[in-house]
């Protein structure tokens, strides 16, 4: 795939593109799937090759594909807490190592695909964890967690390749689920925090804040890295713009969404302030806005929609597995974006095949290629 | 399909048929699946389209497909309660609009498949809310989760297809808990009743009145569209009689099968009297009972044992869930149903390809001129 | 294939194997799979064939496949309870009777497929019935929900084949909870234990006593037939090493990692003593290692992989299902063996497919057969 985009590039250079085209062809060096890298680490040693696997695993956790916002990422969250930021890297390294020791598939391994589960599930120990920071003790469950997360990626791909469905993270939600029944919140050994579901009543029937809320939407991008604080939320996001300003665009939309979808089911205030209602409308949006399917006006409508189901399926969620003390984590959004993923009708028609999934602008790009490509046959062939 | 049955009628007729198949011919104008009329409406304007695949959509409740019995059953629902009748046509016209603006496949809305998940979802939103009648709010919840059901069942048809399953009513399963689980009993804009599982213990020990259970036989049928009265119950009966006699006896089967069923797990009385004991056991005879399968003594038995499957489910599922608050609905029935679709062996052998399935008397018709018409050639050939 | 193994047994005495293969060749008449059974029971009357299809259905709940092995679990169970080993005949009885009238494929049902779902069933429910022993009315389940779990096992196959997975002890773990939602502990009729779930806190917090904890590991091979005596629980291993001494090695293995899993969650002291923590994790481990997959060094060490998975697998699942007062039985090793079953990569190398999955020996043994063969056919070409 990646030559063949090689080649198309070369093509377009040829027949003397305009100047845009020219530009976004430059900008795509830094910036989206960064897939000339590859070809470049191919003969550098393995740690180094293992670092660029584990910042690719590290965005494939918002649905994006770039070392350089991976990078970016991860110095948010050691900026949010040094510990969590440990954490993180500890469960994308085992993760991805595991996968290799496992003789997973190498294109998969290289993409990132086993480490953002692992890395989820780091973070997510630590975040429900009540033992406090530097808890060394906590790095037991997350090394199991993370290679356990291998094993369900590669069963459920056997499951899922029959429909063209990406495993995405139903692993780290199965294993953060298991763990936190396992461990409860008693446990002598991994204590953890007792959840509040969403629609729990807020002890003091105070007012919305509405400045709050409006914090709540960049705090909702943050979230889906487990990270509560705003400077190192709008890096994540501003990494995110690096990969795609679109994504990122639709993941603030999402995250609005999502805080509008709380408001309008009266969650408890922490629930919008934090930014919790929003992460799940949040990667909801993004799924269908641009990444798996061509963007169009059509696809943006889906996405907007897919948010409002993503959003109102995490507070339903939220609040049975609230009854067993645990969190929905993004339950909802894994569950509607793989519905999207199989609708049929008009939606289906701009889908792209999961193996072709690239950059939102990159996918626009091989499309108007491909119209183009198209006019001139016509022109040819008249 | 509709064609091919049209040229078969004819070659009965011209093959100088018995007076008893000529009979039947006419009786299936006005019974059975009225598929001449689909022809009939081709050239009719929009909203008289709309009306007819809604009424197709209603009957699709009670695994029927005919538009007279659809109106005879919206008759009923309007007569027991003219908010329910209201939130039921809301629902069924908003999810087979939301069907054409998506794409769907066109056969698919103009069969009613997309109208009858949207009606349940709005009439058990009803059943729950603890708002009281005309509490308009309302709507916005019953519009949306109308919509929701057409991405659901568009989704999941694409997995069951494989299987050749129907989608049936999973789509309402599913968007009903999650409505009552998002919203709970302690919400400010939509509140609903707490759920009171089979198995609680009735307050006061008074022993069963059987006259009432009795009543719970009839009453069961009209609680598939939680109608809990009487007459409309009776009436909605008489609608599944118009389509299938055969079916309507399954269902009243079903249903004192379900009451038995209760009976022998001493559910509360309150469950056996309103016919709640009762609906689930009905759709799983139902469906077995001569629609997916062609009728033979062996599917009845499978059809009674697959009754007692659904009701007996249907109390676990109801206790299981009864312990967060909401009801099982028909994810008994519905999953039973596919189960008995999935076996293999003797019952399989019966099996009626989903996309062919019709009036149970027209599957039986179609089977023995099947037949005939083997015994035609293996007489000509001889 | 079993035809297909004589040629190839008759090839190898022919070609003068060494006496080792001679002395395996002798011992596989009475251990193993004892396939040259089936060809002596061809004319034997029905009762006779219906005892052997039980007998290898009693042994199928442990992996195995040999009706030498049966007898002696069903000595052990009668020996440990006689009523208990009265619930397990009869249960084993109705559901492969049922599977015979349902029509269900012949080679399923004479290879004991159809028995020890059934017989789980009917051990479970009497081990949970708080009736106490001769309660004789607790028949009535026994029967109806061994019959039932024919219908899930034919059911389930239709979907599981598309994997190639083996349907397992699926129907078991659905019918036990569905009986036990349905009943729930307060029923008139049919009362059970409430049970504890792992997590919960050691009424008085005494020190573990080692001893005790060992006694555990064979105890957890008892518990897979819900079994909780040693004398019985050391006859069940003997019948297992009868079958095949690998299974039997990782049965044990199983159990301990299963004690230690337990131990490092902190689950309650009951948990570890009775065995009750070991047997997921004994099943999980003996699936793995040998039976579905060659053994090799790598087999063994993913065995323990999945031993461990299962083991804090259950530790959830039963915190989960504890809350609402049920037993996780077996879910937990059914999903994980399915899970690595279904894993891609190195494991999958050394996947059998399942219709030929036979001892542990006997694989090794047609594998190093079909590596002569590969080298002497090397050597003629050369």
């Amino acid at each position: 795939m990646w030559t063949e985009t090689k080649t198309e590039m070369k093509e377009v250079g040829r027949s003397r593109a305009s100047l845009g085209h020219r530009v976004l062809n430059t900008l795509l060096l830094c910036t989206g799937d960064m897939e000339h890298l590859n070809k470049y680490m191919q003969d550098k040693s393995f740690v180094l090759q293992l670092a660029v696997w584990g910042l690719r695993g590290v965005t494939r956790v918002i649905l994006a594909n770039n070392p350089l916002s991976g990078a970016l990422i991860m110095a948010a969250l050691y900026w949010a807490s040094p510990w969590q930021g440990l954490l993180g890297t500890v469960g994308t390294l085992v993760s991805t190592l595991t996968a290799v020791i496992m003789g997973q598939d190498r294109a998969e391994v290289s993409g990132g695909h086993h480490g953002f589960n692992g890395m989820l599930v780091s973070l997510l120990m630590g975040v429900f964890s009540s033992a406090g920071d530097w808890y060394w003790w906590l790095l037991l469950p997350v090394c199991f967690g993370s290679a356990t997360c291998v094993f369900l990626f590669s069963g459920l791909s056997s499951l899922m390749v029959h429909w063209d469905l990406p495993v995405a993270v139903f692993p780290f939600n199965i294993i953060i689920i298991l763990y936190l029944l396992c461990t409860g919140p008693d446990n002598p050994y991994f204590p953890h925090h007792r959840i509040v579901p969403p629609g729990a009543l807020d002890p003091n029937g105070t007012d919305i804040i509405a400045l709050e809320m409006v914090r709540g939407v960049p705090l909702g991008v943050g979230q889906i890295f487990a990270c509560g604080a705003m400077g190192p939320s709008l890096l994540i996001l501003g990494a995110l713009v690096l990969y795609s300003p679109l994504l990122a665009a639709h993941a603030l939309l999402g995250s609005a969404v999502g805080t509008l979808a709380g408001l309008s089911m009266a969650v408890h205030h922490g629930y919008l302030y934090t930014g919790l209602s929003g992460f799940n409308g949040a990667l909801g949006c993004m799924a269908v806005g641009g990444l798996f399917f061509t963007f169009s006006w059509r696809t943006h409508l889906f996405a907007i929609a897919s948010a409002f189901l993503s959003a109102y399926a995490d507070i339903a969620l939220g609040n049975l597995l609230g009854t067993v003390g645990i969190p929905a984590c993004s339950w909802a959004a894994t569950l509607t974006a793989t519905l999207m993923l199989m609708l049929t009708g008009s939606l289906a028609e701009n889908r792209i095949p999961t193996g072709q999934v690239m950059a939102p602008e990159h996918n626009l790009h091989s499309r108007s290629q491909w119209a183009a490509a198209e006019i001139t046959d016509r022109e040819s062939t008249a």
